[in-house]
């Protein structure tokens, strides 16, 4: 027998047909010799009967089997009585009453349930991920998965873009630390590395003419890893040439709309937004800011240097700042529930958490009394505080002030009920930093990367003020989440010398580490730039999941494990010796291995 | 300015109008103080014309470029004189008149030219790759592997595939001594593998109900290189649940028929032929034949095994075998011609090659003496040998017979203008053997791998003649190359270990190597099989190259480094230690470093 449909498809339309199907068993129910199974495939559900009236040998045979056995069945689809009919099931209105079955085969009792909503634990979930892909909500995730990529891809390719794979043993990149190494056997001694991503690949693209580039690329960094991180990652890498950054954030803008478009039916409006990283730092204390709601931050310097509250204007004497958010109708909080903030706060490294609360017409509160009465006028206009609410008073560096009332402002945003978790808000966080000041190292870092391009307007800084220098930067965030980031790169040798230098690199270690990237710069390299968008996380998003592992068909556990194939494993000393490498554990595991 | 068009788009439809162009310096020539430069992007080259008349200051700046500056220009595209009309480019017809130029970037003098068809040693090419992508040629060819992909996708997609990331931090698979290891910071003394295929993660798809995956998948194989061979290379990876294997070559062939017409315009008919893999080695001495052109071995031990000719008595006595092809119309070929076949068969391992030549209607050569008439005649009847052919016999171990005539059959028949290099001659060879005799391991070892499944009619000879057994395994021929490959999988428990058994696992090593795939058989796993496609090859068939890095935009060389980025390269020692590795340098080296 061949199959002839899939189950879930079966409908009314299909009354009379033989068919033949394949599947697993989902239930079976004996009701008074009469054998009810619920076949399931990959496209859904439909039940099938076995009846003495009419299934002969087919029934004995189908009385042994269990959950999960694999069948294939004959049988003719009929219309349900009125009384049996399953108005939850697309297939409700029909059966297949079964002439012929063969057991593909067996299954011993699965550790769990093969059904959306069951609680399982996530280990069990991993070692047997075999088994929890059988789940639909899992189905439906990696089917999600694929359509999205491919729609990327659809468009990407409409837009001229070539589909070029880049090396995934490459060379271990000069400030990677976080390399993934891959031992050589021919090359006695030497290391390829994992990419972090085909960033210098696709820029070497550019010089090479391709114009238009993008990949969905494998990406690997082996940092310590937390709910949100895995070892290997996924990203929709594009790079192009002589696009201006509002040509290419244009472009980007309608793929996105056409992917949450075409997978889950969302209309996404354009433009986007566009925030500074300044404005989005100022107004949400984040760079990737939740745009569903308002609750903005506001500053308070100018009201509260002068005013008694000791700590604030000492604060903004040492050059940190005062800001405040209003959270509307909380003034009725009792005290308790306004002090559980502060451990909440104290996470994001608050020293604590002055409020002031609104209540008959009046501020109340411990701070309340060091305020003149102009002062708190000053502080009503600005926050156009009213009856009911209440406002939180963050002091500190300005770092300290954006995190914790950028935390604050998600977590009473999400209690008052302004989120909507049906609302897409997209915007583009733009002119980020292009240098961070290390306190360890001592010296400059790049925000994005070294290839970064710096803001034309500001390249005089480089020699007075590096960490003054805005780059060509961008992130796309959405809900709160960077989706993705990108930026113009560099394309001339002197600037990226420059940028070296600020780096801390001397010509003779800039050359050494980049060679053959400033050499490339020299035959013509065509002004370029890119993005690369985070396709794990944009998964999550769209299928309204929390955790990137839902989205992975077999992803690593947080400590970078592979529960069902139980990798990293160790392996024979043989192979080690071909890789000219031997183990070097620390002294305790040594003594126990002699 | 804004670029409007693309260099290689313009027609005489764009006359009158004004363009904004980007693009690199292809020449430039100066004729009496007009400045003529073609200019080239992805799309092609036009030519740009500066002449005081209409270009003003831009005519000073054009006159400082040179070939491969990146520009940007502005003008007006005007009809050339008919006596300026160049027929061998598309833009011939019309040339651009320029009254607007910017530098965008400066170039040196490249170190070979940028065009195609000059003579550059591969290295150099390699080193400048991001110099060699800007030759049409290599653009011609990424481009055609990026629609390919595409078209294998949008085909996949359409039947009901999804397109699933497997993971690229496996564990090393326990027959690898290929594999890339990669030691695991978190897990000390622990090491994931790269992985060959993604064939066990596709097979735990199938258990999960996914019935139909794609990947076009990242492989990796740390074996001795050779020309034809990387250390990553692309799979087209396909795997199926509840298929005949007839069904899944059945939609295979219409893939290809459609890769191969949309890319190339080939028309590919169906069905393909097939063939068992007795009848390709009997008839053409390989596995993966040839089959634009006959020239087929020809089966000679019932006829010679009594003749005189004492050499193929006595193979044919010790089991070997002799054959013999008839090259048509090489009756004529010098005794010198004849003898240079020699020193080519035996790479193949011949020993000697015995021939005989029809002339004046006689069979002449050393061996003809050593015949009786009737065995002349049925020689003659079983060849087909007419005057000017020549008959050329090899004698030996099967393999010997296959290797040496298989080899010569391609050879003669490219050298008698058999083979047309625009015919694409698609084949199925079929029921190759499971397992093959490892004479060094003194064990039986999987042909294919240990997953494929038997033929049922031969499953009872694991008892008796396991080297007998024939696997549902199928590879896809092309003009004398294996494009993919792929078997129908073991999925029942029993099988599984039986094929363990027969490669010598205990049940205790069995378990440790493949328990997790042991024990997914035992909760209801659906028939299943699959192929995959070596893409780089296709693409290689496809764009009529002759070696995989023309397909690959960052090949490495056959010693597997990658010359442009220099990797592998040396690590630092802190970074090994993160590792829990050292170097285990050959003492000499180790010397030398201390």
């Amino acid at each position: 027998m061949q199959r002839t449909h899939h189950c879930g498809q079966l409908t009314e339309s299909h009354i009379g047909q033989t068919v033949t199907l394949n599947g697993w068993v989902q239930t079976r129910r004996d009701l008074g010799g009469v054998l009810f199974i619920d076949l399931r495939d990959r496209s859904g559900i439909v039940q099938v009967v076995f009846n003495p009236d009419y299934s002969g040998e087919a029934l004995q045979i189908a009385d042994k089997v269990r959950s999960e056995y694999v069948l294939e069945v004959t049988g003719t689809v009929v219309k349900r009585d009125a009384e049996t009919v399953n108005r939850n099931l697309p297939t409700g209105e029909i059966e297949v009453r079964i002439t012929g079955i063969e057991v593909l085969n067996a299954a011993k009792t699965p550790p769990f349930f093969i059904e959306d909503g069951v609680e399982v634990d996530e280990a069990l979930r991993l070692k047997y991920r075999y088994l929890d892909l059988r789940r639909p909500e899992m189905q439906k995730t990696l089917l999600l998965r694929s359509k999205a990529s491919k729609i990327f891809r659809d468009f990407l390719d409409s837009e001229g873009f070539i589909d070029i794979e880049t090396p995934i043993l490459t060379k271990s990149s000069p400030e990677g630390a976080r390399d993934y190494l891959v031992p050589s056997r021919v090359h006695e001694g030497e290391f390829f590395g994992l990419p972090q991503s085909p960033q210098l690949y696709k820029q070497l693209l550019m010089v090479g003419g391709i114009e238009r580039y993008y990949q969905i690329a494998r990406c690997f960094r082996d940092e310590d890893l937390r709910a949100d991180r895995q070892p290997e990652f996924t990203q929709v890498d594009i790079e192009t040439s002589f696009l201006s950054q509002d040509e290419l954030l244009g472009m980007m803008e309608k793929l996105m709309q056409r992917v949450f478009k075409e997978t889950i039916g969302a209309e996404i409006s354009l433009p986007f937004q566009r925030l500074t990283y300044a404005e989005a730092m100022g107004k949400y204390g984040s760079d990737k800011p939740d745009l569903r709601f308002g609750l903005e931050l506001i500053e308070m310097n100018d009201i509260v240097a002068t005013s008694g509250v000791k700590v604030f204007a000492s604060v903004i004497e040492k050059g940190g700042e005062v800001k405040c958010l209003n959270a509307k109708g909380c003034g009725t909080w009792t005290r308790k529930e306004i002090d559980d903030l502060g451990p909440f706060a104290a996470r994001y490294g608050a020293k604590g958490l002055a409020w002031i609360q609104v209540k008959d017409g009046e501020f109340k509160g411990p701070i309340v009394k060091f305020f003149s009465e102009e002062e708190i006028a000053a502080v009503r206009e600005r926050t156009g505080a009213e009856e009911g609410d209440l406002l939180l008073f963050s002091a500190d560096t300005k770092k300290v002030v954006a995190d914790v009332l950028g935390a604050l402002r998600v977590r009473i945003g999400r209690q008052l009920g302004l989120i909507d978790d049906n609302v897409f808000k997209f915007a583009w966080v733009t002119e980020f930093p292009l240098l961070g000041y290390d306190e360890d190292q001592k010296r400059y870092v790049a925000e994005h990367h070294p290839f970064t391009r710096p803001m034309d307007e500001d390249l005089h800084l480089f020699d007075t003020d590096p960490g003054a220098i805005r780059a060509q930067a961008y992130d796309i965030v959405l809900n709160g989440y960077e989706v993705g980031g990108g930026s113009q790169r560099i394309y001339k040798r002197e600037v990226q010398e420059k940028m070296f230098d600020a780096l801390g690199f001397t010509p003779e270690v800039a050359y050494d580490k980049f060679g053959y990237l400033l050499d490339a710069f020299e035959y013509g390299t065509p002004p370029h730039g890119g993005i690369a968008f985070g396709l794990d996380r944009l998964i999550m998003l769209l299928a309204g999941r929390t955790n990137l592992r839902e989205t992975i068909a077999f992803p690593k556990t947080a400590s970078a494990t592979d529960l069902l194939m139980d990798a990293p494993s160790q392996v024979d000393n043989s192979q080690l010796e071909q890789l000219h490498i031997k183990l070097a554990l620390k002294p305790k595991k040594e003594k126990d291995k002699e």
